[in-house]
């Protein structure tokens, strides 16, 4: 509906955006090792790449009417295949779960945040924009666990998605409350980083459904 | 290709409007109780929940390139998560699952004429028309089931896919024999929503393939 | 962004449109197969058959923001609905695999030129366009194996995605290199089936990932 806003880049600001491309990074090789799991050819390693490490920003694109973001531009496209191909040469062990957590941990928060920022940029309501910072940060993992096969990170107990909610959430109502967007931003991604960071440190967890049965 | 119909809302008519937010929230506490069943958390049962009330438009949205109907507004997705939040602090034995079954069955009948119906307003041939009518009642349950990793809805025995293609075709029909949008999509909603209350009561389904071989 | 060229269907040759319409039909045909071996309904025949003929040109066309194929022209939907009757009434031995191997190679290397062709005359970049090629010829079969519960064709070990990468890459380097659109598109179908052919015939496939590990 709305054309997208001339000045949309410097609104989400350089930090974003190079944070963005370490997300894009980071997700596409978490995909590529799900591909080294069940021990796929470099082919699959760089599909899983791309749908890791796109997928979410491209619902979020197809949502709000946004020009698919690394269609017109081949530097993310580019970025996954250089994940896949890093993954495929490197030793298994270069790969430690932990480090990758981190790193998954900052690309989560700052895709919540960079998502959120572009969906405001293009008027849409507040609430529906958290919503799509969540998208953005969420639906790579939920399509690279789909095609793996393997229990979705949207079912696991330990704060994921709550995460990127945190990150998403608090960049609107900072927005919403006058924040300028740099500063809005650094606090949205702290945040969610911080909650990613306790639950990889304690296990930290949201409660469960139970309901109020007999048994 | 056409510009979205400045009457499309009048032309749908109220009762289908009504419809289609009880479509809404009800297809969204299915999506919440299959988040319930796994024993998830709140922010899985919003996922969960905005998946399921959504995912069929959304769909149909994207393939008839209409504006997302809950992007620019944040009511259908406010519903979800109402749905989700009721769920959660509500008794699991207050979902009784033959209630919930009939009030999806009024959720798939009126999403799979409200679908037609907009597809038609948009100038998408009839054929068409009737298949975006589908989508837009069977989408979202599937895509829960594949998020859940349940047994699919599409390969269910029973009626049910079968319903939501009988509201639709029976409501491009109508319209190309020349009724009024509200006619139609009354006769369209009833005939839908009986043929699912048979499969109910009744166990009706369709007969499965068997080939025909020796065996 | 930029407008559909009045001369797409022209560059893209009657010949590729042909092998477009059979690619079609027997990824439809594919689909409606997966639904007879779990001993589904006529409706659900439509359905598979609709997804594995449609998904992952659909994909393209939401990716590069042209309009959906199928939407605004009932062929498409008319032939995967035709291959369905066709697979619900014919006996299962008329569909013997390996025929349907053959011919699934045709359309796989046909739908990725095909996409390929499709998204350089909307102007995306060359090596997203080889994307959108392999997106066009491989998202139909996987998102058919994803409703069906079968293992994805994305994680068979014999060569499948490479054949459309084949196709696709070559069309777009012989593009690049300065060929015509109907002598590309020759030579780059018969790259992708050759290689295809051989995976049939010698199970071919591309070394899989071992990593660099003591074990």
């Amino acid at each position: 509906m709305l054309p997208p806003p001339e000045n949309f880049t410097p609104q989400i600001g350089t930090v974003l955006q190079v944070l963005s491309i370490v997300g894009i990074f980071v997700f596409a090789a978490s995909g590529a090792l799900a591909a080294a799991r069940l021990r796929q050819t470099l082919v699959t390693f760089a599909f899983f790449a791309l749908v890791t490490g796109v997928g979410g920003g491209t619902v979020r694109d197809l949502l709000i009417d946004a020009p698919v973001f690394w269609v017109h531009d081949a530097t993310p496209a580019i970025t996954c295949m250089a994940a896949a191909l890093l993954v495929w040469i490197t030793p298994r062990s270069f790969w430690s779960d932990r480090a990758l957590d981190w790193l998954d941990a900052v690309g989560l928060a700052a895709f919540a945040v960079f998502g959120a920022a572009k969906a405001m940029s293009f008027g849409i309501p507040p609430f529906v924009a958290a919503i799509m910072g969540v998208v953005t940060g969420c639906v790579g993992g939920i399509m690279r666990d789909l095609l793996a096969g393997e229990p979705s990170i949207l079912l696991r107990p330990e704060l994921y998605v709550t995460a990127a909610v945190v990150s998403s959430g608090s960049f609107v109502l900072l927005r919403w409350g006058g924040l300028d967007v740099p500063i809005a931003s650094v606090i949205a991604v702290l945040l969610g980083f911080l909650l990613r960071a306790l639950a990889i440190w304690r296990g930290w967890g949201l409660p469960v459904y139970r309901g109020i049965r007999r048994e």
